[in-house]
Formats: structure tokens, C-alpha cells, sequence
């Protein structure tokens, strides 16, 4: 039987996959960062070498920002795309690191082996799995079972700038029957998952500017306004006490959850308290009255990010600060208008600005949140494909982070996106050490192999 | 006359005089900042060999943290203390500088020539001042007209921790019938000021932590307690609609102005609109009810000096941050108790701590508020002195900075302080650019000769 072979391909050749994937981890390849603009570039280099070495016709397309990769493999009844992004997060606080982020390591822990770096999660381990599966079954097949477009992206943890233009542009090419995305996880770190519903994101950074210069705080103190009180003040005013956001406008289009489907996430029997435990803390914090899976799923947030003022050194230093900064980010659900929300954010800090202040603001990603149908055929199928892949049977579920390029595919191309993925909780994506672990990497190689052959056959 | 002898050969004196000054300005002596402890103790080398250079038997006395120098000169009836300190503040944010801090220049302004560098008006260039008096004196006469101990610091920036136990295992070696302090300024660039009121200060620095390590906004962002939300609150609670500052106690032993030192004050037709017009702003930001002089010198204040949290280089992270952090200082008048302070505006913060949050807290600088007789003769005689050099009668004033070590001399040694500086509103001391206007040096040097000659003619 075809799969078998390809899934014993894919056992046989998961060291060699582990290396290629160790080769990836070691470019640093930091979007957001203008100092890692090679880096980019490179890992974008790497991909195409590697798709062409089994025989995917892949080039690197240059944008404004960091370069896209796309390839084009197999042929068959069906059209499919597969998404993935090369870039990762910054790296800080570095010393919070273990070993050095770009230096991949296969460590052993008490839940079994995982690759630890920078990106070994978020996303280039996951993107591996779905390239490692076409290499195994052209290696058995000699060919993919279908028309296979791969779609690789710089810039997912950097806003996408280049990413709406690039697919207006190149619409036709990536116009496929459905959009595989692999950027998500397992449910709980157990069960796999189709994740149907996404939150959207409006990200904003602020710069208050008092004094035209930073002062000493005894010349000055008292009369002179201080930029980093005023920044408290509008940061403190953004919830109330309830944990509600207090931007104006900021619940239209909020839905309820409809019952059905809280019925469906309350028998997911969901773990808040040892959610929570994970990372030292005991109590939900967010909005009154909701419980954990539902802030984090179908609520929308808003998190302050970074924020800087004045002097952050060792020691003292008795300023009183010409500047105040913070990068605030909202995630939203339902039909909420992250432009409008950006505006409305913008006029409340204005609104609250004392006498001699004055604001700047410089935005961030921006993207709807997105909800996808789960009835057809195929999802039944990539869901039971799954569901032969791991020991739990495959679920539905939200996820609280913010992709926006599924919504783009549904929304410019009309393709159908099928978010599956195989992170972990303690993946510590976004943060020091992240890991991917080796299960999730051979699984996960052997799970798209499955939904290949379940979509196909 | 010996003191125009003195005059002169100070005016003949002063290119090499601002050699020195610039050698002095060249070592960074950042003494809040461990890496520069070497730089610490090559200015205080420097210092001893130039008090040497002229018969001062001067040493470098070793401390826990940076070296004291102590020098001894002269003989005569009376024993004169001074005190100024070698170290500097930290120079961030570097980029707003316009010449490397410890690169100084001589350049020409618009309001005459200064000297541009880190620590050109605070304190070094203000410590030469009295150095270059004496250096003159003795070239003159061949020996100074007092005893003189000269006694140098190098921890003032950094909360002198090593300050009180050294006057108190020296206490005999530094009683003097004065102490002459150089690190204030003149009132508004323009009227020489015999400083006799000064504020405390409390510093202290909090670091609140929520969860244990940064998490991903999107998988988090609503059940996780957010630090930097935390750390908000509790800054933008610190004060009231009204300006006061809102911890429990804190105006206690805070006195009203006198009615007769008000009017001094308004009599000094103090510019408060050119004051903060001077570094952009336009309306006195404090208390209500209170002028900007009144806020400056009487009033107590609380400044957020520095404040940080999650990702605050380039672009966006979307990290929910584990920690935030601020340094917070407090500036004391009349009779408020700053250990009191301490204690209970670390309660107040304990208080506001939401659960799964801790707070830790780093002390710094600690001192009362000290007020100073100004009626003896010594000070009427210093006030004549410094009327005869500068273009307008000096002024008896406050002084909105807090020098701690003033209010030690008296407290501890029983030794009145006379504080005279000759520092402008424009020095930029604690901010980049820092600068001493050349005729503060220069006539700075020359009010030293004429306040030594008063005091012991």
C-alpha cells in the first residue's frame, strides 16, 4: 500500500530530515530586525535549494521586503497550497536563552527529545514537516499525488507588508483547491487539531514626547510634565476593572459564542488550571464572567507589548524623560474592524494627551479575524487522517493567536484554508528557548503524508 | 592687593587651566555602572596627582565602592572643607549626543564659548573651579590663606553607599568650621546664589512579575496577567487629578512656604514661562495652586526616571512580557521622613499587586531635605564676594536637586555647608550635551578666590 511505504520512507529517513532541519535553524533569519536582512534572504536561498534538490521547480521572488519562495511539484486532479513562514522572532532577552538560539541543539527532556532554537516551533519545523513528506513521496512515488504549490513567506512576525500586494499580484499561481497552513498546534499538547477559528490582530506603537529633551529630574520635577506618567496613565486606562478594553467602539461586531459550539469546546474538557500553572500563575486574569478557552479563542484582547522610557540601565540615573514608548497589540474576533479600531485606539490616546504632549504613532500587522467552514469532505478527511496519525482522535478547535494570511486566501483568492499544525503549549514560541519537540517533527512529517493520500486518493 | 594678584594670575592661568579640566573630563568615571570602576579610580588618581602637583598632601582612600580623595593644605586660624564629586552620570542615550561624552570640546555658542562633555558642569568642571582657586592662590602667596581639606567623591550618581560610614570613621579629619560645596548653580544663567535650601530624595527601583517567563500575546493574551498593565496602574495611581501624589503619608512634615521667604522669592521675578519654554513646554505641569519655583525648590515631586518592559527594539513582538520594571525617585522638602516613605509606598504598590503577581524592589539614593542658616557672617561675606565678581548681586536661593552630602556635614560633623555653584539652566547636566559655559569656569575659579579671601581676610 502506497502510504505505508511513504510513512516507512519518512521513518527511515527522519535523522537526515533532522539535519536538513537543524541547517534551516541555524540562519538567522529575523524579519523584523533590519540587521538580519541577509539572513533572510539566505534561509529564502536555502528553501529553494532544497525543494529543487527532489524536484520542485522553486525560486526565490524578491518584494520590497524579504523575499517570498514559491514552488510548484506534482500534478493530479487536485490543486493544493501549502503555506509556511522562514522568518522567526528576535532573540531577547538573550541571556534567557540556554544555548545560543541559532545554534539548534536535539536535546533530551522528560517528555522525550526536542530541537531547541530559535524558529524550531515558529515556524520553520513546521513548515519542514510538510516539505519532509513531499520529499518522501517523490522518493517513493517518484511524484506528488497532486498539483503542489509551496508558498513560503519572510515577513509573518514582521506585519506582512509585501504579502497582500505579492498575492494580488501572483493571484493565479497560488489560486488552488485548498490552502494548507502549517502554523498552529495540538490541541492541549495531545490531541491534533484543524483550527477553525483565528483571532485578528491591530498592532500600534506609540512614542509620547514631553520635554524636548530628557531633564534632570531635580531641576525640573514638578513643573515639567513627564512622559513616561502620561503613557501609565493611557496604558492603566485601557481596561477597566471588569478587564474590559475601554477603546471606543471596541465591541462592535464581538459575537457571542454560539451554543453549539461552547457545548463542543466545554467536552474538550480543557485544563485551565494547569494551562495557567504552565507559566507560574493560578487565577484568569482577563475579562470577568468568561472562562480561560474562551478569552483566549473567542475574546478579544489587548496587550501592551514592550514599553520604554528614560533611563533602563544599571544603577540610577535621576532623568526625567523627554520620551515614553509602548507597542500595544489588540487581538480581535468576530467582524471587529482593526482599522477602526486603530483609529478609535488612536483618538482615546490623543484624547487623554495633557498640555505640551504630543503623540507619534508607527502601526504594526493588521489582519480580521477569521472564522472557516469545517463540513466538507475534505476536512472529514484530513480529520480522520489525523486521527490514524495520533493516539487522541483529531478535534476542531479556536487557537487565540492572529494568522492573517488564512483569511487572505479565503478572502482574495477564495481558497479554502485547512490551519493544521503540530506545536505544543510549552513550544515557548515568541520566547527564550523555544523547541520543537521530535514528535511533533516525525508526526507531524507523517501526518501531512496521511492527509496527501486522504485528500487524494 | 594679594586677592587681584590672585585675579590675575588666574586670568593668565586659564588655557591650562582648561587643559586640565578637559584630561579630567576625558576618563568616564560612570560610577553607577560596574563597568567603568577602573574609569573611577583613574580620576581619582588623577585628582590626587594634580593636588600634588601644587603641595597638597593629598591620597586616594579606599571604600567598598569607589575610592574617596582627601587632601590637606595650608594653615592659617580657620579650616575650610570642601567637597565636589569626580564621577558622572551614565551617558544614554548616546545617539543624541553630538560629540563623543568623553571626547570634550571648546565650542563656540551663540552665548559664548563652553565646554561640551559628560561631566563638564556636573561636578567636574565645578570641582576645578575651587582647585584652580587654590592652584592660584599658592602660586601667588606660596601657601593657601586657611586650611584647607579638600575632600572628593566618586559614588555621588550612584546614591554614595559608601559616603556616611567614611565621614564617620574620618569625622575629625573632616570637621572644618565650613563646608564649601561646589555643585549648584546660578539662578535662572544670570545671578550668583548661595544655595540655602535643598530637596531629599527617594529612590527605589520596583520589577513586578506575572508569569514566569514571556509568553506568546496570541496563546495567552486574555487569561495571563500582563506586568507591564500592572506596573501601569500603579505609576498612573501615584498621583491625583490635582498633581499630589497619592502615597499614604507622604505629605507628612511637608511645611508650608514662610510668608517672608515667598516673597523673597517672588521678588526674584523668577521667569517661569522662559524656564520651561527652555526644554518645549509650556505650562507648569505640577500641583495646582502652587508657581513653578514654589514646585521646584519647596514642594516635593515623584518621577518616573526609567520604566521598561517585554520587547523594545525594532518592529513588533507580540510577547505578553513576564516582568516590568521602573525606577521611581522621590524628592523630599521640609521634615518628610524618606525611610517612612519608602516603607509605605512599597506597601502601597504590595497593594495594588493583583494575585499571581510579585513585586521586588532595589533601593537607591536615600536623604532628607536640609534647609541652612544664611545669617552668620560668613555667608554675608561669601554673598558680598560673589556680588563683586559676577554682573548682578548674588541671591540667597533653593535648589530644586538634592545634595545629601550637605545635610551629612551638618547632621553628622556639625560643619555648616555653603553651597555655591555656578552651573546655567542650560547645562544639560544628566542629559546629552552636557556643558559648562567657559565664563562659568573662569569666573567660577575667580569667586572662589574672592569667597576665600572674604572668609579669611
Amino acid at each position: 500500500m502506497s502510504l505505508d511505504d511513504v510513512l516507512a520512507r519518512i521513518d527511515a529517513d527522519l535523522p537526515a530530515a533532522t539535519d536538513r532541519l537543524m541547517n534551516l535553524l541555524r540562519i538567522p533569519s529575523i524579519s523584523t530586525d533590519p540587521a538580519f536582512k541577509a539572513d533572510c534572504d539566505s534561509a529564502a536561498q536555502w528553501l529553494v535549494d532544497d525543494l529543487k534538490s527532489f524536484g520542485i521547480a522553486a525560486e526565490k521572488r524578491t518584494t520590497p521586503g524579504h523575499p517570498m519562495v514559491v514552488g510548484a511539484g506534482g500534478d493530479g486532479a487536485r490543486h493544493l497550497l501549502f503555506y509556511g513562514h522562514y522568518d522567526v522572532q528576535p532573540v531577547d532577552p538573550l541571556e534567557l536563552w540556554d544555548n545560543d538560539p541559532f545554534a539548534p541543539e536535539i536535546q533530551d527532556t522528560p517528555n522525550g527529545p526536542v530541537i531547541r532554537g530559535r524558529g524550531a516551533a515558529d515556524d520553520k519545523g513546521q513548515l519542514m514537516t510538510f516539505v519532509e513528506a513531499c520529499r518522501a513521496w517523490i522518493a517513493v512515488h517518484g511524484s506528488l499525488p497532486a498539483r503542489v504549490t509551496f508558498f513560503f513567506e519572510g515577513e509573518e512576525e514582521s506585519g506582512s507588508p509585501s504579502l497582500i500586494p505579492f498575492i494580488e499580484e501572483n493571484a493565479e499561481e497560488l489560486t488552488a483547491e485548498l490552502a494548507l497552513i502549517c502554523d498552529t498546534g495540538l490541541f492541549e499538547s495531545r490531541v491534533p487539531a484543524i483550527t477553525t477559528m483565528l483571532r485578528g490582530l491591530m498592532g500600534d506603537e506609540l512614542t509620547i514626547t514631553g520635554p524636548d529633551k530628557d531633564l534632570h529630574s531635580g531641576m525640573y520635577g514638578g513643573p515639567a510634565i513627564n512622559p513616561a506618567r502620561v503613557l501609565a496613565r493611557i496604558i492603566a486606562a485601557l481596561h477597566d476593572n471588569t478587564g474590559r478594553i475601554t477603546v471606543p467602539g471596541f465591541y462592535d461586531g464581538v459575537p457571542e459564542l454560539p451554543k453549539g459550539l461552547r457545548g463542543q469546546w466545554d467536552n474538550l474538557g480543557f485544563d485551565s488550571a494547569a494551562f495557567l500553572d504552565g507559566v507560574g500563575l493560578s487565577e484568569p486574569a482577563g475579562e470577568q464572567g468568561r472562562t480561560a478557552l474562551e478569552m483566549i479563542w473567542s475574546r478579544p484582547t489587548c496587550e501592551v507589548n514592550g514599553m520604554w522610557s528614560g533611563y533602563t540601565g544599571a544603577g540610577f540615573k535621576t532623568v526625567l524623560p523627554s520620551k515614553a514608548s509602548a507597542k500595544i497589540s489588540f487581538r480581535l474576533v468576530g467582524d471587529q474592524d482593526p482599522f477602526a479600531i486603530r483609529e478609535s485606539f488612536r483618538a482615546m490616546v490623543r484624547d487623554m494627551l495633557p498640555p505640551d504632549c504630543t503623540v507619534e504613532f508607527s502601526p504594526h500587522g493588521i489582519g480580521k479575524a477569521s472564522t472557516f467552514e469545517t463540513t466538507g469532505a475534505d476536512f472529514e478527511a484530513a480529520r480522520q487522517a489525523l486521527s490514524d496519525e495520533w493516539p487522541h482522535e483529531a478535534a476542531f478547535t479556536g487557537c487565540g493567536g492572529s494568522i492573517p494570511i488564512a483569511g487572505h486566501f479565503a478572502e482574495m483568492l477564495g481558497v479554502t484554508p485547512m490551519l493544521i499544525g503540530f506545536g505544543k503549549d510549552d513550544d515557548q514560541i515568541h520566547s527564550p528557548n523555544e523547541k520543537y519537540d521530535m514528535e511533533s517533527f516525525h508526526k507531524g512529517i507523517r501526518s501531512w503524508a496521511r492527509v496527501l493520500h486522504a485528500l487524494t486518493k
